[in-house]
């Protein structure tokens, strides 16, 4: 099931999107558990695309792929290295990111997100996949130049509208060996596959739910391939990910 | 006004604490703006103080008293440092903070705690009081050698109970030149004045809105002072601010 979150004419919903019939099924209440229905349905030619959810927090874990690390300068640490990312800074797709008038370089990262499904702690990787609500794309927009100032990263990436998630959730993907793609303008800037993770997801939950809980519609960003590089006023990133889809955002000045 | 938030013998309420007649006086939905009142009251003696606010996020300042960045071995940054706390962290008075089995050091850091009381975005310093609900005090609970371990701070101090908030927020106290002391097991550990703060809390206000947006109930933790340390299963810790109380917690083992 691909779960996503609209703007309809009256409103906004979660929906089931199904592409066979170009419909999006509004779900009763909530997509966790085993989401109800409530009848209604929308072309999709007719809705807009929102963040697919709301998290109460963002985990994301730095320098998770080889070659990432590699170009930032330094080793893949042996452990996960955790940091976080605002609610605030959650966008949807189509919406814009904004460049930081005080950020000199503001830099794409594309990303397989994780969605969880219940509130979880200390889960083991052996049973991590029982806490996933599925999977949607990412973008870990960074202020470079506050990222290296500041030393703690948080204000780097945790603008508004640095978080941009989506198109929707997928339930039902296996994660493990995916093609993911960023382009800017068109141009192929990461082109990587998630099977190359330093640490799997079911590391990852387990690392991340030793230290906190995470709740239902939480997120984990699980890092970004090489290939990171600046965005400019006017441009368009894309980042793709096999089977998922494209999160596609315009970038503009603030 | 003195707000808190309790669980009385029916539920949990947001509550004015009345001191003079010793009761707490149930708020009428939530605590921003003009509260207005149900009419029920509880003697304060049979109701329990739980975390004043659940926030939806927590930023705090890295090394805002000279003394605290020296003994942490550096210079205070020319700029705040901010970093966060998950909102899975917040506990309230009296909750026991547990100590994560893969810590071998937990230290307190006691502090005080600007309780944002409406959504503001890029509040200039001149303006920053009219954003404020109140103040509290807080304990930026700290694996010491998760933190220097991992660079990043989220996982260190990201652990469920490494955020004590309480007792109350006081909505009309000047937080400029404030008494804090801490007190581990009765033995002062950190005695300061928040006049020492090196950025103050308009400055800080103004540094956080220009990254992202505030919501009513978010929290910005302002920096410790000197005297951070260890607390051990069975210890107590106690962070007093002058004319704000006290806000105590067992230590123990999770």
């Amino acid at each position: 099931m691909r779960i996503a979150r609209i703007a309809h004419p009256d409103g906004v919903a979660f929906v089931e999107m199904d592409a066979d019939a170009g419909t999006a099924r509004e779900i009763a209440e909530h997509p966790f558990g085993q989401p109800t229905f409530t009848g209604r349905t929308w072309p999709v030619a007719d809705v807009r695309l929102l963040a697919p959810i709301l998290p109460t927090k963002v985990v994301c874990v730095g320098k998770n792929y080889a070659d990432h690390a590699k170009e930032m300068g330094g080793e893949a640490p042996a452990d996960p290295v955790i940091f976080m990312k605002p609610s605030t800074s959650v966008i949807g797709p189509q919406a814009a990111i904004k460049l930081p008038r005080d950020a000199e370089r503001v830099d794409y990262e594309g990303e397989l997100a994780v969605v969880i499904g219940q509130p979880c702690r200390d889960v083991p990787a052996a049973r991590a996949a029982s806490v996933v609500l599925g999977y949607t794309i990412a973008n870990d927009v960074t202020a470079r130049d506050q990222q290296q100032h500041d030393g703690q990263w948080t204000r780097a990436k945790g603008h508004d509208t640095f978080c941009p998630l989506g198109p929707w959730i997928d339930t039902t993907i296996r994660p493990d060996d995916l093609a993911l793609r960023t382009e800017l303008d068109g141009e192929v800037k990461q082109d990587s596959r998630t099977s190359l993770l330093l640490h799997d997801i079911p590391k990852l939950i387990e690392w991340v739910t030793r230290v906190m809980t995470l709740l239902p519609g939480d997120v984990i960003l699980t890092g970004t391939p090489a290939g990171v590089g600046p965005m400019k006023d006017g441009q368009t990133v894309a980042v793709s990910i096999e089977g998922l889809g494209t999160l596609t955002n315009p970038v503009q000045n603030r």
